[in-house]
């Protein structure tokens, strides 16, 4: 068993960065369900799209030489044979002299080489007379045009947006294969902690928000949860817990549990752990210090704090990226702005903090204010846009300053 | 009945906008399941949150005034008579010259009222010595502090996001009350859609795109989908998917049928509606001028064009905000950013044209280019990160020009 010493923020990232994505199997579901999901193959297109020769206009199929007379002082009349709707297989062959009438999107007749546009067309009986000239290929869409035969047309990892459901549809692809997701168990320790169920709360309890609150961000970043309740804090239960975690997820996910506080089992617990490998424990932030990392065997655990505000700041900074890289999504990084500090902040030395922030507009520009309430209130992480990094080294942010704002 | 003639893109605009919203039901759901849904009531929190007094901080509840003389150089000596862990209830009163052990979060005891950090402490046996004098309140979470019990935590048609949930969460709520989601029912028209089951394709036949990539849109935006198949062109068939689309759902949305082609007789089954009212028929834009608003009673119909790009363009850019206005989800019209454009673009006198377009970046500035391929080629839409708006009487977008980009 190996532990490392509390790590910066920077360690952190990097060593969760070089985590070897999870071996995620493959399932086979229809289009329609695929939505959000990663694509585990490439795909080829199996058709050529259109896979027939159709129209681009309302008109006239015809030969294109037998129009090259006709001008606007002379008209080319033709021998009119079919109609030919969309959807419509055409019935006859285009012979010299001939033509067939063709709707946007129809199939093209053997023979014709043209579509003339209705507008340039007067019709008597079964005589359509035109005077404009066309050549060969005017308004025919080719096959394979838009998506020839075998085109790779979406890519192996891959997030499966609208337009590939659009794009694979046009291909008549209705099954596809995509990765399972991870999947993650969510554990909530503490005491303190009652489910929403009870209505009356005793003093020393609160309700359980890590929780929810992690269970809808996890499927958000393309988990699937199995959420194992509140567990009380004591060994056997925890033990009990997170070898049912170990048993059924690829990662366990504990809030509470990783302070020194005379309660707090989780350490202990996983000390016991034979294959353990306790990368982290303890990084150097503030809200929210305690934190562990742990390998065991192919399984993955994270034991976030207990208070909502830390365990869900330590979530969305170092946990979620990582889940997201897991599932194949795209990450949350890049979701920032840089704007002007719009008063003075105070931070800890040697802390690297992350500071919970709202932006307001002050004279038509858009600033950051630090939330006033602090880690301890629930509402301090749920009023805040997004938060700015304050590093370890520095006390003082000056109003004035620019820095980056990271959205939750 | 009553006939509009074609309109322009901004009277469309505006026509759409003072639709008033649909009158959804209300419908109580778990907390779990009702992440992306509308409040459809304001909520105050039941309980003080939180709804005890308890401790910042691991430490010694005291009273105040017994840590007055203790200094640096003279401490001061309490009585330890109770361990309060987070979650459980004190069992003491604190009288003078008494404390008790608090971990964080716990339940601060009667009597006293404020905490010495145990940092600060020393102990032997039950003999808590202190050098820090304290202020009353020092380390302490008053009774709602965060939350004040019937404080509006959540208003009316908010949409429930990941905070919102942990606010709910905090305050207990299990179960709320949503509006219902708008329900609109889809169908696609033409004799040339098959649907993907269909593994060999007969000439002129194409796979059905449009319902498949509005059955996502849609309920990514905030509705409700009932897909009612392909349906032939044919008057019975579709006026018989019509009423069932009217019986079942708030809004109807066809695609096909709106052309002045033979085969399309969506404008003639809906002008066989007693009660209908025909709001638009025909928008002056391009792609897809073809585009019908109907009302029939309390009911809303829209006929989309049948081509992909034209259909989904006009969803986009037309019927999208529509449903999230019903929906009372967040508009998407703000996704957009001004660039400059990258090559010459033209476009037809007297159409508004919607280009699709790239985004590509050309020596480190992004610019837009148009997607070269044309309507007929499903994968134009498919290719592009947005589109820019060409007025009617625009003829050309000179490179360098700056426009807005709104992204699909």
């Amino acid at each position: 068993m190996k532990f490392l010493k509390t790590i910066s923020v920077s360690e952190l990232k990097t060593l969760l960065f070089k985590i070897t994505p999870l071996v995620l199997g493959e399932v086979k579901l229809p289009l329609d369900d695929a939505f959000g999901r990663i694509l585990s193959r490439d795909i080829e297109s199996p058709i050529d799209v259109p896979h027939f020769r159709k129209s681009r206009m309302d008109g006239y199929a015809v030969i294109a030489s037998d129009t090259f007379p006709a001008s606007e002082d002379k008209s080319v009349d033709l021998v009119l044979v079919d109609h030919v709707q969309a959807g419509a297989v055409p019935k006859k062959e285009i012979q010299k002299g001939q033509c067939a009438y063709v709707a946007t999107g129809a199939a093209i007749p053997e023979g014709a080489d043209a579509v003339v546009m209705v507008e340039f067309t007067e019709r008597t009986d079964n005589i359509v007379s035109t005077t404009q000239s066309v050549t060969p290929d005017t308004h025919i869409v080719k096959v394979g045009h838009d998506i020839p035969k075998g085109k790779l047309i979406c890519k192996k990892n891959e997030l499966i947006s609208v337009s590939m459901v659009g794009l694979l549809s046009s291909c008549g692809m209705d099954e596809i294969w995509v990765y399972k997701k991870p999947k993650i168990s969510l554990i909530s320790t503490g005491n303190e902690l009652v489910s929403s169920e009870i209505k009356h709360l005793d003093i020393g309890k609160i309700y359980d928000i890590n929780s929810r609150v992690l269970k809808i961000s996890l499927q958000n970043a393309g988990a699937e949860v199995e959420y194992l309740g509140i567990v009380k804090d004591s060994f056997e239960t925890l033990k009990n817990a997170i070898d049912h975690g170990l048993s059924c997820c690829d990662i366990t996910i504990l809030s509470g549990g990783t302070s020194k506080g005379e309660g707090d089992f989780a350490p202990q617990v996983l000390e016991g752990y034979q294959d353990i490998e306790i990368m982290v424990h303890g990084v150097r932030i503030k809200p929210g210090k305690p934190f562990i990392f742990a390998r065991i065997g192919l399984k993955l655990v994270f034991v976030l704090p207990g208070y909502p505000t830390s365990a869900l700041s330590c979530y969305y900074i170092f946990v979620e990226d990582f889940i997201r890289r897991m599932a194949g999504y795209p990450l949350r990084d890049k979701n920032s702005i840089s704007l002007e500090v719009g008063e003075r902040i105070y931070s800890t030395i040697g802390r690297h903090e992350f500071k919970p922030v709202k932006i307001d507009v002050i004279e038509g520009q858009k600033k950051v204010f630090p939330i006033q309430t602090g880690s301890e209130a629930i509402s301090t992480l749920f009023n805040a846009d997004g938060y700015i990094e304050i590093e370890e080294l520095e006390s003082i942010v000056e109003k004035g300053d620019v820095r980056t704002v990271y959205f939750f």
